[in-house]
């Protein structure tokens, strides 16, 4: 466990593996992780797991959606905890459809929940971030940020305009001192919904082909220790057996 | 003009100068050019050029950004008017703001407009598409397809997404007859936005550094004119003067 | 057959079935078909082709990767026949192999061939070119010019580099007034070579599966004729049924 | 310094800032640098740094254009020092020329250097490393590996050709536990060269503003530590001022 900070490493969809697992990683590293998903207690398992292991964490319900409700989070983290040192998008909403089948609904909830929630907490967190001239963005990306699949129309569209709002805010925010990253996830992680749903795919954990959410974390930590003559804009993390 | 069919060419978007071209150029063709923008006033103009050079048109209000309105919109031209062969989807919303004071509103109204807009036109045209088993499906889009630009985070997501759909709908819809493609129009038009506010740029029309909106409608023509054994997914259209 | 004038298309590499299609649709539109290969006697057929339809062709035996038999092909047709309006690249080397048994001299000599000749011939082209503000470059790529698949890397290598010649030409040349561009073939081609080699592949001809050589020629005119205003750097060509 | 082991980490042009920098860092971490140019006596400082430091390092002059020297080279290495664990490909060639003046040997010369050497190297490690289904590749890109900038036809042609055969590499070469990088430096580094040459440029270092070759040497270490289930194939890395 490192030195504790105040700094506070904000991890917004920490609900599934990979969330949790960067706010544990940020945690071992000195920072108070605060994390985020709609309904508090399915984050206790995560903050008690944090706590027990000697680090800091809070947890906040928060719809990423609603301005409103971001905004308070915020704030709030900001006056009663500590500067928002690191954030980190990793809501996800990957449900394949024919593009013929989809509804306007679902087209609509999948790009609310992956694009235009990151819209509103990166735009509010780096609002704060400009002020102190540093910080860290990081957002979660997949394959489907890079290539429109068929029937991934939905995913697709919400994932290519994550990327665009990273690249727009790195071009951007970059010469403010701010490191803004897309991390381009390819293939399954190691989760309960993996498990449970493509047992096929699960199988090849024992041969290392899904991802570690432990060793997507270290890469987010990576990307943050960078030094700013040498930040990195973008990598791509998939198994060695993946095709690609 | 080219021999008269039933067959309907619909342009979503056709209050700018492309969308008119492109309106034109398919009448001319022998089209039925169905043309649409939220006050049916507007097209009046474009209506009569039609009917004075011997084409057939009719105009719609109708708001595509609205499930219902885009339903009976498809329901009255497939009925009343004839089977839609190529459908246009051209709405634009290039407004560059700094990804800090960008409005919640604005970002998720640019992306209505270019990008929510272009799943529900061209899903509803698609279904009936593929019950014939023909069609094409033509998207307008931009630099900021490709590269989210410092100031265009909401513009960049909405065509990154824009993108992703055309492919994601290529992909699916290709193997059943039916051609999708994605332009990407690089540099300014000559319009009477670009002359009126940008006068310099302008300036260049004297030496064809703008666009003719007339040359973006013949490249849509042919993409529609190729035989199915050599499809175009994704052409890019500069002026030979323009730094990319 | 188009009016006749003494403006050459030459066409590197029209050995194959594309490059005899491009060279017989420019010498249609009254272009002086100029067609290369190493050895002449094999561009007899296209030759009498040409001719036979009214067109006007010459064969040149010439190895586009020597530097002072391409001086010597650019400056006879520049002095015998007429100037080079429009010059197309049409040598392939599609040759996979494992790369840990790729030999260098293979490596090399698909190099040599699908790039280094490349480079030869379009620099004297476009030095002629420039003098004259004015002229077409076009080069005919691959799906390899965009990804590096297993099993290609040296084919791949040497598409890579050829689109990095075109891209680079573009944007030095094109505001000379040179158009340069790209096509990006994905998909079997209806030629001698799929027909005996691959005759599953060839069997999709029936549904339109492969490619026509004269409609990728159509193209290539469609590139050649685009006004000034709006040029395009690259399309892809594909099959319907074709998976990307 | 870390525990001393036999196992080589392999630097192909080792004479710059970086590729020096790479290898101080691997010896570091316990590994034998092996580090080539065309002439050894240059790479005594490095050597004598690396010895000064605890660590093991040799130098070999060999020219990696130059396939017999480069299978005397990983014989030697394989038999008298140990196994190749790590190779690195850090030969550049960036020289701008217009693409007209551009001599046809300049441009095989920056190919021969910056891709024909590394397909040598690389294959005949790959081949080794392959016996031991072990083992890491990586390779120096640029900003020229993905665009064909106007003056960079040669350079942007050899860094095209060295990511596809990376690609290639990786694609074929990952399920056989050999994991294949590529790094894409944007922006000038703190070399001689620069410090020389582009005094402007390097007025930036007191800014962060050109990257610190230890810096790189950091990512190509974080590559290779890389797990196998969460393996990144290519990463950019650029001061935080640079425009892109």
């Amino acid at each position: 466990m490192a030195e504790q900070s105040n700094k506070v490493a904000l991890v917004i969809g920490a609900g599934d593996a990979t969330g949790g697992a960067i706010a544990k990683r940020f945690a071992r590293e000195g920072y108070i992780a605060c994390i985020t998903r709609r309904s508090v207690d399915k984050l206790q398992p995560l903050l008690d797991e944090i706590h027990a292991a000697g680090g800091q964490a809070h947890g906040f319900a928060s719809d990423a959606r609603r301005e409103e409700q971001v905004a308070e989070l915020i704030d709030t983290i900001e006056r009663d905890i500590g500067p928002i040192e690191v954030y980190v998008f990793n809501i996800g909403a990957n449900v394949p459809c024919s593009v013929l089948e989809e509804t306007p609904r679902k087209y609509f909830k999948i790009w609310e929940m992956a694009c235009f929630a990151a819209f509103l907490t990166a735009q509010a967190v780096a609002k704060r971030m400009v002020t102190r001239q540093r910080g860290t963005v990081l957002f979660t990306g997949a394959t489907a940020a890079l290539r429109g699949a068929a029937h991934f129309a939905a995913f697709a569209g919400a994932k290519h305009a994550l990327r665009a709002l990273a690249q727009s805010m790195a071009r951007e925010l970059g010469p403010q001192n701010i490191h803004v990253a897309h991390v381009v996830v390819d293939g399954a992680i190691d989760t309960d919904f993996i498990r449970t749903t493509f047992p096929a795919i699960y199988a090849k954990k024992d041969q290392d082909g899904i991802l570690n959410p432990e060793h997507i974390a270290d890469n987010y930590w990576h990307l943050h220790a960078q030094p700013r003559d040498a930040w990195t804009f973008e990598l791509d993390l998939r198994p060695w057996q993946e095709r690609w």
